[in-house]
């Protein structure tokens, strides 16, 4: 086995990301001699006692973090300025503290300030997930395959970049370094602008009159369905999100939208030949992906 | 066994459905006699005789329903008018015909006037489908589980009604009987909708820089990759069913943007209760359909 990168590692949250991380740490070894886990309720520090997958749990973050050589925040990103606050008189010297937030910019700018000096910053995002959550939905295969994307800002320690980004290879992830803005628009247009779709269509079908309700529900299997998986989503997470990317969440809704106004129009009119391109185009990002094995 | 349904049942068009169909009547041997299988190619005709499932193939369409106690019309709902102005003169008398299109209104529009009178037209849809198109893509529990639509104008025969209610039940679907335009309205948010949104958005991550429409590929598994399995569906049957819906169609997508709209405004304006709301709706629809087992 190779050397523990950390001695001791801290989650502050502890929900299907890093559960998942703490899983992997636990059953390989060599990510952190010691697990400890912080949570907003002593429930939820329980269970994860009862999960086993911790040395140690804390209600309060700044001791959740004392003395930790990695400190993870998993917690929804809304939640990351005040998360910071709270632990940033209690970093150890020489600490490396990361996040696995699905927007970067937000946490580069709610976190960093509050960084002290001596205390190395590096934000990463595991883009991976299912729809559950909570530290009993996390699994020790969930990043295989996957990509997590490291946005350190210029200047960030590159020993501690190099750290983190051992810490996903071990997890199953393959490493990309990436700009944080252009992190945030790739991650609008395949992972925000969906779910935001998806959650829009179930409450677009929910105002729909009692028996058209129940008709969906029977139907569903007609491509409904597809949508409502990604739509069962924690909402606090997705709240955080959308507040946390405003910009390029809604510049990509807008151009989403104008493509759906084309397709209105070309139906409205009759345009075949445009809704045979439109149909075709998706044929081929479909077909895209299954040539890169993703689908 | 069950005395056969039908002595010759024709199938007009042989793609997923009507080769599932013909697959059916094939190992159960109740729902008819004689097979027989029209295309508009002889390429395909070939490969149905290859498959093994039909009795006979006609490149005529007149000729394939001569003598046919049931004729099934399994062709893109926009071939539909075409079909039947060719079968109409060749059609046997006390004959049923019949079909699987995704939009109701528009075939008994197109359809009715064409009918002879002793011949009765009973429009159904099987609610039912996978990506896949072609007469290869046919199997034999497509239907099980699933429901069929029957949407017989009044004053349809009911002895016919009754015929391809035990037909689709046979196929192993289950029955319910539906006014057309209450069909299009509920086909419309449940099936329509869903994949009009997901070619629109591969065509919006189509239209990106080449840069990042690479990443959309290796982060699909985010999000985006959900909205791509319906997009890989058959260009002109669907192109076909926007145009043949369409009212219903606009409606629903309407509605939708509407919504959108709402989502959009609550991101820009920080409206933390409204986006949690909403994906709080999501979740519940989702839990109806686990609850339905339709998941």
């Amino acid at each position: 086995m190779a050397e523990p990168l950390f001695e001791r590692i801290a989650f502050l949250g502890i929900g299907l990301i890093g559960s998942s991380v703490a899983r992997i740490a636990r059953e390989r070894g060599d990510i952190a001699r010691e697990i400890v886990v912080n949570a907003r309720t002593q429930k939820t520090l329980d269970r994860v006692m009862e999960l086993g997958f911790a040395d140690r749990v804390e209600l309060d973050p700044g001791k959740a973090v004392e003395g930790a050589d990695c400190v993870m925040l998993c917690a929804p990103v809304g939640a990351f300025a005040d998360l910071a606050a709270k632990i940033a008189p209690h970093l150890a010297q020489g600490a490396v503290l990361t996040d696995v937030g699905s927007t970067k910019q937000s946490v580069i700018r709610d976190v960093g300030p509050l960084i002290p000096a001596g205390v190395h910053f590096v934000p990463a995002h595991p883009v991976a997930g299912t729809e559950y959550s909570g530290p009993d939905s996390g699994f020790t295969t969930l990043f295989q395959g996957r990509w997590t994307l490291v946005t350190p800002p210029p200047g960030t320690d590159e020993v501690s970049v190099e750290k983190i980004s051992e810490l996903w290879r071990r997890c199953g992830s393959m490493v990309e370094r990436m700009e944080a803005g252009h992190h945030d628009r790739v991650l609008a247009i395949v992972s925000h602008l969906p779910h935001l779709i998806a959650f829009t269509i179930c409450g677009t079908a929910d105002d729909l009159a009692d028996e058209s309700r129940q008709e969906v529900i029977n139907f569903a299997a007609s491509g409904f369905r597809d949508f409502t998986r990604i739509a069962a989503s924690d909402p606090v997470m997705w709240r955080d999100i959308f507040l946390n990317n405003r910009e390029a969440v809604l510049e990509m809704l807008q151009r989403f939208m104008e493509d759906a106004q084309g397709m209105a129009r070309a139906i409205r009119w009759g345009d075949a030949e445009y809704i045979e391109g439109m149909v075709e185009r998706g044929r081929k990002i479909r077909r895209s992906l299954i040539q890169q094995k993703q689908a």
